[in-house]
């Protein structure tokens, strides 16, 4: 019998249906791709605003195979995607865009430093962590405080502790489940300043990176994006170069953000994301094409798109639910009559400490800039904006 | 019993599910606004990319008003409702925007010639044909040729036919189904130049216009749109200002396009649409707020956003398909590979001069950015761009 290639019924499927997903369904409506959602749950951000949605666990390696088998294309939302499921991938020769081992380096923290000072890039120094013992000595070394740091799922501030003393961290291994115990150590970097860069790459090997970001987090959580950073030119372009040789090191496909420290007149590697990224989401307005376009690019292996940033400041600030639990939605007019301000809202309840959207402020001065955004994530969140005085 | 308030569960009802409510659907994804579509089609290029579609006719009362009775405000993405299903919804009390009033003048072009010759408004010479005979009075007056058009359901050059003669006219009647003779006959309007302004306002009153575009048609159907128009400044505030005033003499909600026809220094309304359109179609990439977001802020009665241009030149060139009937996804990548190029496919399937979608180009020389615009759209149609030679 004839073999009939037959032509996926889908052109990318996302795992994960978050904000980043319900952003690149936004961005693959014009291009006219069809996707397909691997979602948590039916409320999911991308999963309210999408038609084909599959609900299913991405701990579950036969719901991850049936979803992927009628996409040509797999790409995430998140890399919360346990081996087992990607290994299942692998056997049913899904193309995953990035692949497995990219992913690798985004999934496991002690992986990335061991591999990245390997090749020589620049991260903080960093210990593995077996013992109490182990902490002990690389203070002897390094000093205190230092960063505990999960190897696995740590995110937003989660998964890293700074620890001042010996018995900080007796009592913060006693309180961890055994699964989470895979740590590292590193040196607390004295932060003067952090920044972000993203990069896209494709599988055929061109790459475009955008322009350098200085980001501000409070305990540990993105708060405000603004562009472009205050750096020295020798400082943007070590940090655009380095995240170009990380793309092309580890085989990326789609787009990539890379968080660095400014240490100095050098920067060091933070931690990598190898999907869109809150750092990015400035490029929506702020660039010809936005991460999210620019990802789908990538993913499909066309032509990347222009990088260059439309306006001269560009301020995100992100909406981080309050303790009074209100509904961005309510603050929505009065935001809206802000000049040059773009809401974003991702459709998801409001609690204290989520990411409930963000907005995307444009223009020439950039005090003026920030001004305009605070004010509407304040109005938006109910939330004084007290980081930006 | 207490009468309990009921929230709709979706803020805004579109009635049609084309490429303007794909567009619209796009723009609501940020707002967090609860969309529901309905459709003609499963297949209808806005019913793909979005969840909440019913399937049904326009011009089924039933049908509509149940669609309508879980919407918060119903607005439109085609004037092609009838009369009997409008008046069902105004009986069941649901806020139409724009209203019923508002909509007749795009509905019924002798009405709004009518209304708009009393109201002092530019509209070329006119008449109403009730026979032949009426047709011969007119061109005792005017001269051949003249233009006959039906009164309801034309568009894209249909419902329009040039006339040179009495026998025209007669072969023309004998033709046309009982129901579309409902006709009015116009001077053949030499035209040196047609150009278009998208004007919005809100419920409460407020206004926004944006810059004048010039539009190329061929065979009555819209090719390419070139922002800015090559127009004095007294043209170009004559149409701005007349936009305004049929805004406000019509009662709009939501947005419009107005045509015009330039004659000498002043300007003749050809057509307008009480909806977004295909001459606003560049404001997506080439206004701070596009016309989609605008029309759902208007009907939403929120603050209008700015719709400044953002570049010197934008010019949008729409994907026409050919003879060839082929699909325009084809040529995307080579389509995107072309610098400062948006391409929007309507998802739908190719048919000789079916719109499958538009390309924009921005950029400082108009020259340049015609050029790129027209080679992506020769690249994505597979048609030669005799048009722009």
């Amino acid at each position: 019998m004839e073999r009939v290639e037959m032509q996926p019924t889908y052109d990318v499927g996302i795992i994960g249906a978050g904000q980043l997903a319900r952003m690149m369904a936004q961005a693959a409506i014009p291009l006219g791709l069809r996707l397909r959602l691997f979602a948590q749950s039916a409320i999911d951000g991308a999963a309210l605003i999408w038609p084909d949605v599959e609900i299913g666990s991405p701990d579950d390696p036969d719901a991850v195979a049936a979803f992927a088998s009628e996409c040509g294309i797999v790409t995430f939302d998140h890399e919360l995607v346990p081996s087992t499921s990607l290994e299942r991938l692998m056997q049913n020769n899904t193309t995953l865009r990035p692949g497995p081992s990219t992913l690798a380096f985004a999934q496991d923290k002690r992986w990335q430093r061991e591999r990245f000072a390997d090749l020589g890039f620049p991260v903080p120094p960093f210990g593995v962590v077996k013992s109490v013992q182990d902490v002990a000595t690389f203070a002897i070394d390094w000093g205190w405080p230092l960063a505990l740091k999960t190897s696995y799922g740590g995110y937003d501030g989660r998964g890293v502790w700074r620890i001042e003393n010996p018995n900080d961290v007796t009592t913060l291994l006693a309180s961890l489940s055994s699964n989470t115990r895979d740590m590292i150590v590193e040196r607390w970097i004295p932060i003067e300043r952090e920044i972000a860069v993203m990069v896209a790459r494709s599988p055929s090997g061109q790459i475009a990176t955008y322009p350098v970001v200085q980001t501000l987090q409070v305990d540990g959580i993105c708060r405000e994006i603004v562009v472009p950073a205050a750096l020295s030119v020798a400082q943007s372009n070590r940090a655009i170069d380095l995240a170009c040789e990380i793309a092309k090191a580890i085989d990326l496909t789609g787009v990539m953000a890379v968080e660095f420290f400014v240490a100095g007149d050098d920067v060091l590697i933070n931690e990598i994301a190898t999907r869109p990224h809150n750092s990015g989401h400035y490029t929506i307005e702020g660039c010809t094409t936005s991460q999210f376009e620019q990802h789908l690019r990538a993913v499909m292996d066309w032509p990347l798109g222009a990088t260059d940033l439309r306006f001269a400041c560009v301020v995100t600030v992100n909406l981080l639910g309050g303790s009074n639990a209100r509904e961005p939605r309510a603050g929505l007019p009065k935001a809206l009559a802000i000049a040059g301000v773009h809401v974003h809202l991702y459709g998801k309840g409001a609690r204290p400490g989520r990411k409930l959207g963000h907005v995307t402020a444009v223009g020439t001065d950039l005090n003026d800039v920030r001004e305009r955004a605070w004010r509407a994530a304040e109005i938006l969140t109910g939330e004084p904006a007290e980081v930006a005085k």
